[in-house]
């Protein structure tokens, strides 16, 4: 009889205690290199996870919407970087938080957004703090540090509505490494792009007391983070198979899987037919260019110990096919018959948290807590 | 002024105007093919959309989780069919629902199954009705209308504690056709399969009263149901690109979008940076392999008129990155200024649909009715 034996299938679990010692690792991490950590609270949206982070050292939150930014400052958190280009149609609701004493930083990387904020500031007499945003590895959005484009933003950042409060970037591209030596390299290129961002624009004569940087592969493989004053990462709270095969955790590290239950198969084809389809799971395939392709995720046993080989190889919205990966398994309606209860590793914590309206969080010994997460912009 | 210039970004856009002539498309369809349609409200989990199908002819629903089923009944419809094999462990609930007088109908496919059902029937003093899933294209769940184990199921499901209602089957491999001589053989392989089973299972002496095959692209493209009693569609009532590669839909025929702002651009690269990402969009890469690739959406004017050859190029969780699909437009900052607010036409409404906590309704001449959707299991 286990913690979760009793609870409806699919379901979203949180193991409480490895994702306690994945909040410790990281922070204690940002602690020997000596910077604050910012966690990133998109990919969780609950605040049992976020009141754990904040309580084992980070300081103050990332979100990726405004929604997040509302909700987790109507629960007392007021230190908020909004880290997605703000687009002038949302000034108003930054606004609104702000006037109810919310510390909310914006970003942008263009004239237009940087004019659009200092002309609203003006217009309702509150000063913005905006920081820019810098593109180190051509990923995304950003200003590359070396571009003139840097100082036009940060002059139109330097005007009565709006404080130019740093710079800030994410190294989504080291994503795509899997050596330590690679993974070394992109936190050293996020590293020393980001203070050269802050060094020109210093050396201009504007202001630059933020620098801050984040991805969880940068955060984990950075040797030293000089001149940077903050990291975010977020996706290091849960872990998941993206970032196995990264190489910055073990498979036992990851603190999300879906519970599940077999409903059927198809013998002949090796098919075990699970009710965790792309609807619990989502339709995130980060493994498949990665070293290691687990399909829609890693198949477990109910306790979560990992059945080597099965993957959900396929799935519709509440049907996931499980299958030996590269392999037909003749005996799988044996080996799982229907009723069987499994949990599945998501590739991408983010995407398949946000297909769930809850989290059942589980520790030896007691029952499963319920923590809510919201859904929305 | 569009009825939808106030809403704020990213927000699901329902054009009520399309949607009604899609259900009514539908629903004329099968009224000259003499069936009931019993619609698959996976697609939108919102009461108004299901009530204007309601309203239009369609006899019952199809659910894909209990979730829905149990939201459905509490707002009044009775008559409803869970069309995911049934888990035992699901029982209780399929109980709670059958005992405050919901019509409520099971499948199986599997002796285990059908077994599990009769047995908790009779310990709880309830009949269950469960109707047996047919594979008649080898894509999923289901019994091949030709195996002995269809009797071996339909014996088991004539005890006390279970009525066998009849056969279904969903035609889920018609998705992997788009021209109208393979989609008629689609859907005839479909009506043929599932008409022999309830034929197998009459001549053994079992009822079968019900005969239900679908899927929105057989359901377009059948030329023929005799035998067949009901039909089930989904994504019908919104369409997708998916549905337009298959050629069973125009592109001005999709009446779901997603109304986007955007953020920034690398001109470079050619990108316009949106704040409609994977988030907003979901993962589902539904036109990949189909003979046109939209990448995660057709980019749109704010008035719905498609612009030619641009697409949602690739995403992260907030940010969707546009361009020219083939080729690189430098002048895409021009072309779309940061503000500049577009729509985007989703690979796949029921995935889209669901990243959602709620729609916006837009016909000419009102403003936008807010239309919820549930979430969750």
């Amino acid at each position: 009889m286990t913690v979760f034996s009793a609870l409806d299938t699919p379901t979203a679990l949180i193991d409480i205690r490895q994702m306690q010692a994945n909040i410790a690792r990281m922070q204690a991490r940002m602690d020997a290199l000596g910077v604050k950590l910012r966690p990133h609270v998109k990919t969780s949206k609950s605040l049992p996870v976020v009141q754990a982070q904040l309580e084992a050292g980070a300081r103050g939150i990332t979100v990726s919407t405004l929604k997040e930014a509302e909700e987790f400052f109507a629960a007392g958190i007021d230190d908020i970087l909004y880290a997605v280009g703000i687009a002038p149609n949302k000034l108003p609701r930054a606004l609104a938080l702000r006037r109810k004493g919310c510390d909310l930083k914006l970003i942008t990387d263009n004239v237009a957004g940087a004019e659009a904020v200092a002309r609203f500031g003006r217009e309702h007499g509150e000063t913005f703090e905006v920081w820019i945003e810098m593109d180190v590895d051509g990923n995304r959005s950003g200003i590359p540090p070396g571009s003139d484009l840097l100082l036009d933003v940060g002059r139109a950042l330097h005007e009565d509505g709006v404080r130019l409060g740093g710079v800030m970037t994410h190294a989504g591209g080291s994503y795509a490494f899997d050596t330590p030596a690679a993974l070394q390299g992109a936190a050293e290129q996020e590293r020393a792009g980001t203070v050269r961002a802050a060094e020109r624009l210093r050396q201009a004569g504007l202001p630059c007391p933020v620098v801050s940087v984040g991805s969880t592969p940068t955060a984990l493989s950075a040797q030293t983070l000089e001149g940077v004053t903050e990291m975010r990462a977020g996706v290091y709270v849960f872990f998941d198979l993206v970032m196995h095969n990264i190489g910055v955790c073990r498979m036992d590290e990851i603190a999300l899987s879906v519970l599940t239950t077999v409903i059927g198969h198809q013998e002949e084809k090796g098919w075990a037919i699970v009710d965790a389809g792309w609807m619990a799971m989502s339709r995130d395939r980060g493994t498949q260019k990665q070293k290691r392709d687990f399909g829609l995720g890693q198949v477990c046993a109910e306790d979560g110990t990992p059945i080597d080989g099965y993957i959900v190889d396929s799935a519709n919205q509440e049907h996931g096919i499980i299958a030996r990966a590269g392999g037909t398994d003749h005996g799988i309606a044996k080996r799982f018959p229907v009723g069987t209860r499994l949990r599945i590793l998501p590739n991408h914590a983010c995407a398949t948290a946000a297909q769930f309206p809850e989290y059942h969080a589980i520790a030896p010994g007691s029952g499963a807590e319920i923590w809510t997460r919201f859904q929305g912009w």
